[in-house]
Parts: structure tokens; C-alpha cells; sequence
């Protein structure tokens, strides 16, 4: 019924369109209900049934209105939409502790926000760690009518990449906050668009059971013979990088964040979670027969097994297993190609956005792992992130400082003597809510420094996010980044923007922004446990710009006042 | 740190105690953590860390404040004080869509009511299917100086009594109210005060270890010799009814809900959710041996082991196995002697309230499992029961009669047609959110009916708990109530008062009770996924008398345009 009455409204929607700017109604349900996706029974997060949930399809310039009913029962829910840099509407950011309060469980709540360029978005629960229960979808914006994109296909297809825990966030939840900390640990399945197959042998059938329709038959993705497809990739995995790649076939990457990319040619795409790829492939290959996609764990040396599906050449079944073995795909501790991926992309030629030439201010963000009064923790330049109960944009456009820790957060780190190669203790470090305010309309830079963790010769990959924003990448290093010699080497000319990158083991990777959008913006990494674990920031910028706030965003903590009839 | 200033703040006020009422404060952090308490690992609801809770300890006539935190990461809670009236204070009876919104994730909320009578009382989550996950403890409220109770003991216990399931309340409610219903199906444990034993034989250790400390040593109950003690025993299970027996011993039922009973002996006590009964147990067995406590679940044919702890004779070693096998306990299926307990239960001679001798208002409720709209519900003469989202003490406070159905709930059942005995479709039953208006200050009868389930030859046992109000237990009987034959039998002279009572398969029970305590009031199954399958009824009475609601209440759905700043 809920799916009808959307169905309707964006069929009329599209039926009386003209070309202007149109308004993208969905009405959603937002629920826990016992899925299967790899054969393994769980309570998930579904919209309207879901998960993934339904794609947002819109039109550069169009208003997403999205009418979110929560019925968890008793868990509250926020869904940030990723990469929409909600210029003007920062409190639809959808960041529960940062731009709302959350959705109580039993409240309806309306999202409503324009989505101003086209491009392969993402949205995804940002509430406690509910993105791992299933609450994620793309957002796909097409061009104003008349207008191409530079590159062509035939077909357009979508492809949401993330990894599946049997656990529950709840379990994960208590295990990283609670006395006797547990590690969430590897998960058990890569999912493509909701699919995986997880080998139930020794667990009962009613807990998981190999021949449910939810997951008997693998994620298939027909294919003509001779057309080209633009195959839109997300990651929204919770701990897991990725290699994606379709055998036989080479890629041509198109598209990154939205943006338009130099295309180059890839045999695999390494994405990390909170990105988005388009990709050129065209079927080209011996049509009689099916092929593998592939999807493995890369960066961390994973029990987790590699996600497969068939890229299936019409008019064969497309449950015919294709005739060769799987790939193991690449080496998961080989850097090496993964930072040169990250250096080819490279905007497109035409669609360049020239970066400012200097920066206001520089920030270095030392990444560690450390210990804080027993507990497992992250940390930027030794302070690991804690989210205040009472939202930074309702505290601070009400000018309520009490409600989180005013001292600024360091701007670097003890460069000369921290040693990124080795494991630290790290004692010292603190948790904090304190928060960068940078300086409207100006120039900021960001060097993420990677480093090892607490365990012997071991440095992770972090794809760090940043809200409200896209972001130049200017440079990528191994080592130590050196402020005094480093920068010459940016990338000034035609860097990519994006709003997700990784920063490399023992690396380090240079951002720069504009922070020209009225706001708080989160910036952390997007592995789940990693953000809960206190990798993050968050940045104000231009607060006496923000416009008056809706009531809806208000309810928790020192915001109840702000409620009004 | 929490505890101790919980500690610190209990002693001042015992020291300073002159007899007069007191304030006892209490500060909990109520959290998820990864506990075991029958060997196998599962995140559980904790007060400071602990489940069962702390006990509150008060006299009579004190007043207990709970500044309680909600640690829950993205779940809300409440907090129903099983028992206490809440007379002058129905806003914080805790019942989640009744009396309060739901404490959001992250507030803290202070309970403040006073404890009004002495017995013994407890309190649980109530909201969702939270209370299963652990949230619960004890009341004890104590006579007022100098006043003594009409029985003597050497020493006070208490022991509360639950069940334990593996899977999480998010699982089990999924199951109940998606699209592919799931039962929860029997509990994997009975715990004694959080005491249980689970086989984990086949189940990795990390998931289930019978050497944790959790769960290695059963329950112990320490008893000197020749000595009487007081045992308190409560029972919060999520679904069972249960027998408890201390191997060998007598026990000398000698109050119930608060109330003093007329001395009765029992071998085994049937108990039933909701439930507090005070026995006398006198260690009066041969010394030199241990003796087994043993909990059974009766009136369902359950997989769940019975459980086991140890009646421990000083000194002996608390963990000396009793050299008995524990007695199998009396059979499920057997009726008659659970209907023989519960009319053995009478008001103690010199305690007796007489209740009034008419009745203004009579009320039948036929208790029946339906289906509606392919779900299994329960049903009060075939209407079940739904929750609201914006409280019903707020709506009626504040005339907003739109958040709920107006048309009055059925006053009886088919009585003529309706076959008790039989299997039935029950197609015609319908959800609602109505509610019973009573006339202030009027007596109103309630006969609970119960019927055959929709499996064969099947009728189970209800456990019914009123909010707001103790009522007199008039009658109980077998079949069908004719209501113009039965209450000629009712007993008025010494029926005992409770706000928890069981209806017998295919019986009958008939209350009595006063609408004289302005406010909304659940009565429902105190069994918790009956409760969430609808089987409860809300009253209403006197709400024009209601003082102005506390902010802290509001919140949620309707009631957030009445948070004053």
C-alpha cells in the first residue's frame, strides 16, 4: 500500500514534468523484519520491506522529499544521505548528535532536501551502528533533460556492495562499549545488493537454510551481448575494503563522488565503504557462456569470503555457473596497486574544478589506534571522538556551549618524535566532543597520517567522509607527511573532488575544501566501528548563517526547549 | 562510581532517619551489556551494570527518585514500578504509550512516586519487549517504626524468578509483527535471581562457557539451621508459569502483591509473571546436606530444563551438591492444583478490606488467540489491542481525542454462541487502540474468560496485572461464567487483594475493583508477547482530576507541541 501510493505519486510526478525542477516524494517504513540475504536468518533494517532499501531516483535540481515513518519499536533512526551537501538544509543531513535528534521510534519525520548535481549517491542510517542491520540505498541523479553525460552506454545499472554480520549491532554495540570489550570481528558475508551465500552446513535449517528463495540463487546481472553498461558501484560495507571485479572484463571508471573522472581502464576497482564508481563495461566477451563478479576483502586479512555473482549473458540462465574456477582476486596486503588506483583518479578533462591555489589553514589528522581507561579506541591526533547528546547544530546556533567541551581540538600532532611505523601505547590519549570552527568562506586543508596500529606491524585502510562538502584530493604519500616539502607536490591542476577517500597503510592523503556551506559537518571514517570508536571530527563553518531550524530536528537532550507548538 | 554515590547517598539517608518519610535516591545508568547468565553470551539490559537490578529498598510512606540514564545506545526505555499505585503521580507509572513517552536514548528521566504500603513489589522495562532482555528487580518496602509484621522470621530473601531466552527482544519482536510470523518459542533457561545453567555441549566457547563465573556456581540460598526465613519471591518471566519448591521443605504462604494472606502451607508454590508471594521457610532438615531449589515451568508442555539452586545448610559448602536427584516437580498439565492455590489465597484474618458489596459496572473479557490479517494476535472479546503513539494520559489530559479509536471497546463477548471449548477461526477480530472510560469513583467487576486456543484441545494460562490499583480476587471458576448464576458464589468476606492474577485454562477469574486513582491504567497479560500481540485493555478514570503532566513525559508523536522550555 505504502509502495503504491509512492509508485503513484512518482509516476504523477513524472507524468506532469516539463523539464523544471520537480518535487521526488517517497513515503517510507522503516522496520526490523527477518531476513535471509546470505541464508542466515536475522532481524534487519528494511524500508517498505527492503534492504537495500528503495533507490532515490531524481533529476539534477529536483527537491527529495522523504516522509520516514520509524517502526523499529524501540530503537530511534536517522538516515544520512551521502554526498548530498545539503547547501541551505543542514539540518536534513541526517547525522543524529551532529545536524538532528534522532527519528523516535513511533515518529514519522520528513526529509526534505534538493539534490544540485548529478551523479551516484548513497544514503544510509547514521545512528549508533544501524547501517550494519541493512538501512542503506542509492541516490541517483540524472542530468537536466537535453544534457549528456560525457561518455556513453547503453544501459544503466546499479550494484550496492556492503558486508553482513550474523551478530547484531546491538551485540556489537555492547561488545565495543561495555566492560569486557569484544571486537566486532570479520564479517561473514559480502552481500551484492542484498545477496550472499553463506555455507550453512552444522547450523539448523530454521536459522540458516541454503535452499530460501531469499538467497538460493546468486545476484545476477543480465547483459546483452555487445552493449555497454554503466554500472553504478557503491560500498556501504560497515568494516571491509573491497576489490570488485567482473571477470574477463575490463572497466572503464567514469565517474567517482558525483564527479566526472579521466577515465581509466581497471581489471578490478578496489572502492572503500562510503564510495561511489560508474563504470563502463561492455559485454564483449564469448556470449555462451556466464561469467563471475567477484567482490573480495582487501587491506585486512579476512575470514570473510569473497561475494559472487554471475554477470550473465542473455540468453543463457542466468543461474549458469560460469565454466572457470573464481579469481582469489589481488593480494589483500599489497598497497601498491591500490595507491596507484588512487592516483589515477584524476578529474575529467572539461569537468575540471580548479582548487584554490593556497590554503587559510592546515590540519593534520594523526589516525591511531589507542587505549583509553581500558577500551579499544580511535583516535584523530590522540583525542578519540565522543557524540554529544544534544545535536552541535541545534547547541550551537542556540549558542548553548555547556552542552559539549569547548576546547578546540589539536591541529596536529608531535611530528618530530611520534614514530608512525611502530606500535604506540598511545596512554595519553583523551575522549572529547570538542570540535573544529573553521573561519567561513575559507580554505581548508586536511592530511589524514596514517600510522600502525597496536598491533605489530599492522596499519589499516580508513576511508574517511566528509558532510556537507566535496573535497579536493591533492595528494596521496607513503610515509610521514612532511608540511615543509610535501605540498609542492599537490595536485593543483586536476585533482578529483569526492566526498569519501582512503587514507593508505603507514600513508597519508591531502584534502582541501571550501568551507563555504553553513553548517556542522562530520568528517570520520566510515567504517562503522571505527566511528563509534571515536574516528572522527566534526567542523563548523558559517553557524550565523544557518537559517531558522525546523522543530522536527529538535526533542532530545538540552533541545526539548527549543520545541515549539 | 555510580553505585557509590548511590551508596553514599542510601546511607546518609538511613542515618538521618528519624522515622519520618524519607526520600530514597537511586541514580542508574540503565546499558547494553554482553552478559551470561546460563553460560551463554548475550547483550543483556543492566541497571549499574548488574540484571536482575538493584533492589530499592524503602519504608513506608518514603518517597523513591530514580534518576535514570539511558545508556542505551539507540534505544528508548521506560520503567514500570510494578505494584505502587502512583497515587498523585500517574505520569510515572512507566508504561510506555500509556502514561509517558519513552526515555530517548541518551536523556535521563527521574521517577519520583511514593511507596504507599509495605510488601514487596518489582519493577521492569515496559516498552517493546524490552523486560526479556533483562531490565528488572525488586521493591521491598518495609513497615513503618515500630510496626511489625503478623508473622516472625530471622532473616529476609528475595529471589526473583525468570526466563531466558538466546535471541534478542529485537529478534523475537520482528518475528511477532513482520509478514513471516515467528513465535518466540520456549525459553532456553530459568534463572534464578540471574542465576541459570545453560548445556552449551556443541556451541563455541566464546559464544556459551560453562567455566564463566557468570554461571559456574548455581543460585545458593544460605540457611542456618533452625532458623525461619522470610523469602520473598517475585516472578517477571517473559512467558512461563512456574512451580517453585525447596526440596524437602515446607513453605508457609504468607503474602502476596503486597498483602497479607491467611497462612497456608505449600510443597510448591505456583507463581505466575507479575506475581510476589512472601513464604516462611524454616531450616528444619537434616543439616549436615544441601538441599535443591528447583523452578519448573508448568501449564506449557516446555523444553525449558527446570532450574536449579542450591538450598545451602551453614556450614556446609555452598556448592556441596545435594545427593538427591531434583524432583521432576508437579505435572504441566495438571490444573487443578494451581486452581487449588489460587482460591487458598485469602486476606489474613485483621487484614481483611472489605470490598463493596455491588458492583456498578460489569466487564467480561473473553481472553481468545485470533488471526488478523495473517498474523497471530491475542484478543479481548475479539478486539486486539494496539498502542498508540502519543500517550494516552497526555491525549486525554489535553483533549486531543484524534491520537486514539472513540468508540468504547466491547463490554462482554458472545455469550450464547460463543464455544469456549472448541477450536475457533476467530476470523471476525479486528486491532484497536480503545480504551475503557470508567465513572470516577465507581465499582467495576472484570471477569476474565478464558478459551480453547486456535490449536486443539489447548487453553493456557494468563496472567492479568492491573496498573493504578490493587483489586479483590472474588472469584475463580471453571468453564463459562454465567453472570447470572456465578457471582452468587463470589466471596466478599476475605477475598485477597492483587494487581496480578492468574486465569485458568478454561476458567474463569472475577475482580473487583475500585476507579479511584486518577489516571490511564494498562491491564494486560502480564506475559510479554501476549502483550504485544494484543492482548491488554487501557482504563481511564477520573482524568479530569489529573494535576498538570511533567514535561519530562512529553515528547513523543502528538505530545511534543506541550514541551514547555
Amino acid at each position: 500500500m505504502v509502495n503504491l501510493v509512492a509508485l503513484i505519486l512518482i509516476v504523477s510526478t513524472t507524468l506532469f514534468s516539463l523539464g523544471e525542477a520537480r518535487t521526488r516524494h517517497y513515503k517510507w517504513e522503516v522496520k526490523y523484519e527477518l531476513k535471509s540475504p546470505d541464508c542466515y536468518k536475522k532481524p534487519t533494517i528494511t524500508i517498505n520491506g527492503r534492504s537495500p532499501g528503495p533507490t532515490i531516483e531524481a533529476q539534477q535540481g529536483d527537491t527529495v522529499v522523504v516522509e520516514l515513518k520509524n517502526s523499529l519499536v524501540t530503537e530511534n533512526v536517522a538516515i544520512h544521505w551521502h554526498g548530498i551537501r545539503q547547501i541551505g538544509t543542514p539540518w536534513f543531513d541526517g547525522t543524529e548528535g551532529v545536524t538532528q535528534c534522532p527519528i523516535i521510534a513511533g515518529d514519522t519525520f520528513i526529509y526534505r532536501f534538493d539534490v544540485d548535481r548529478p551523479g551516484t549517491y548513497l544514503y544510509h542510517a547514521h545512528y549508533g551502528m544501524q547501517r550494519e542491520s541493512g538501512l542503506y540505498g542509492f541516490i541517483r541523479v540524472s542530468l537536466p533533460n537535453g544534457v549528456l553525460e560525457p561518455y556513453s552506454y547503453d544501459y544503466d545499472r546499479s550494484i550496492l556492495l556492503t558486508d553482513w554480520y550474523h551478530k547484531s549491532a546491538a551485540e556489537h554495540t555492547a561488545g565495543l562499549t561495555s566492560d569486557s570489550f569484544v571486537w566486532v570481528g570479520e564479517p561473514q558475508s559480502i552481500l551484492l545488493h542484498g545477496r550472499g551465500r553463506f555455507n550453512c552446513s552444522g547450523i539448523a535449517s530454521e536459522q540458516c537454510n541454503q535452499t530460501s528463495t531469499e538467497c538460493s540463487s546468486p545476484h545476477t546481472l543480465i547483459v546483452v551481448p555487445g552493449k555497454t553498461y554503466r554500472l553504478r558501484i557503491g560500498s556501504l560495507t560497515s568494516l571491509a575494503a573491497l576489490s570488485f571485479e567482473i571477470e574477463g572484463h575490463n572497466m572503464t571508471v567514469v565517474e567517482t563522488d558525483g564527479h566526472n573522472v579521466e577515465p581509466f581502464v581497471v581489471q578490478n576497482l578496489f572502492i572503500y565503504s562510503g564510495e561511489t564508481y560508474s563504470v563502463l563495461v561492455t559485454a564483449n566477451q564469448d556470449p555462451s557462456r556466464n561469467y563471475w563478479t567477484n567482490v573480495k576483502v582487501v587491506s585486512r586479512n579476512s575470514s570473510t569470503p569473497n561475494g559472487l555473482g554471475i554477470f550473465n549473458y542473455y540468453p543463457n540462465h542466468p543461474r549458469k555457473q560460469p565454466p572457470t574456477i573464481p579469481s582469489t582476486g589481488p593480494a589483500w596486503d599489497d598497497v601498491a596497486p591500490r595507491l596507484a588506483q588512487s592516483r589515477a583518479i584524476k578529474a575529467r578533462q572539461g569537468y575540471i574544478h580548479t582548487p584554490p591555489p593556497l590554503t587559510d589553514r592546515l590540519i593534520v589528522m594523526l589516525n591511531t589506534q589507542n587505549k583509553v581507561n581500558n577500551f579499544v579506541r580511535w583516535s584523530v591526533n590522540n583525542v578519540s571522538f565522543n557524540l554529544p547528546h544534544t545535536p552541535y547544530l541545534i547547541s550551537l546556533k542556540h549558542n548553548m556551549l555547556h552542552v559539549f567541551d569547548q576546547t578546540p581540538p589539536p591541529n596536529g600532532y608531535d611530528f618530530k618524535t611520534y614514530d608512525i611505523f611502530n606500535q604506540s601505547e598511545n596512554k595519553n590519549a583523551t575522549t572529547s566532543n570538542s570540535i573544529y570552527r573553521l573561519n567561513f568562506n575559507t580554505t581548508v586543508d586536511i592530511v589524514l597520517q596514517n600510522a600502525n596500529t597496536m598491533n605489530f606491524n599492522n596499519s589499516e585502510t580508513h576511508p574517511w567522509h566528509l558532510h556537507g562538502h566535496d573535497f579536493w584530493v591533492i595528494g596521496y604519500g607513503t610515509g610521514k607527511f612532511d608540511m615543509f616539502k610535501d605540498p609542492a607536490n599537490y595536485n593543483l591542476v586536476d585533482p578529483i573532488m569526492k566526498n569519501t577517500v582512503p587514507v593508505h597503510p603507514y600513508g597519508w592523503t591531502a584534502l582541501r575544501f571550501r568551507a563555504d556551506n553553513p553548517g556542522v559537518w562530520a568528517f570520520h571514517c566510515h567504517i562503522e566501528s571505527h566511528f563509534l570508536m571515536g574516528m572522527g571530527v566534526v567542523f563548523e563553518e558559517g553557524i550565523e548563517q544557518v537559517g531558522e531550524l525546523p522543530n522536527s530536528i529538535m526533542g532530545c537532550g538540552d533541545s526539548k526547549r527549543f520545541l515549539k507548538p
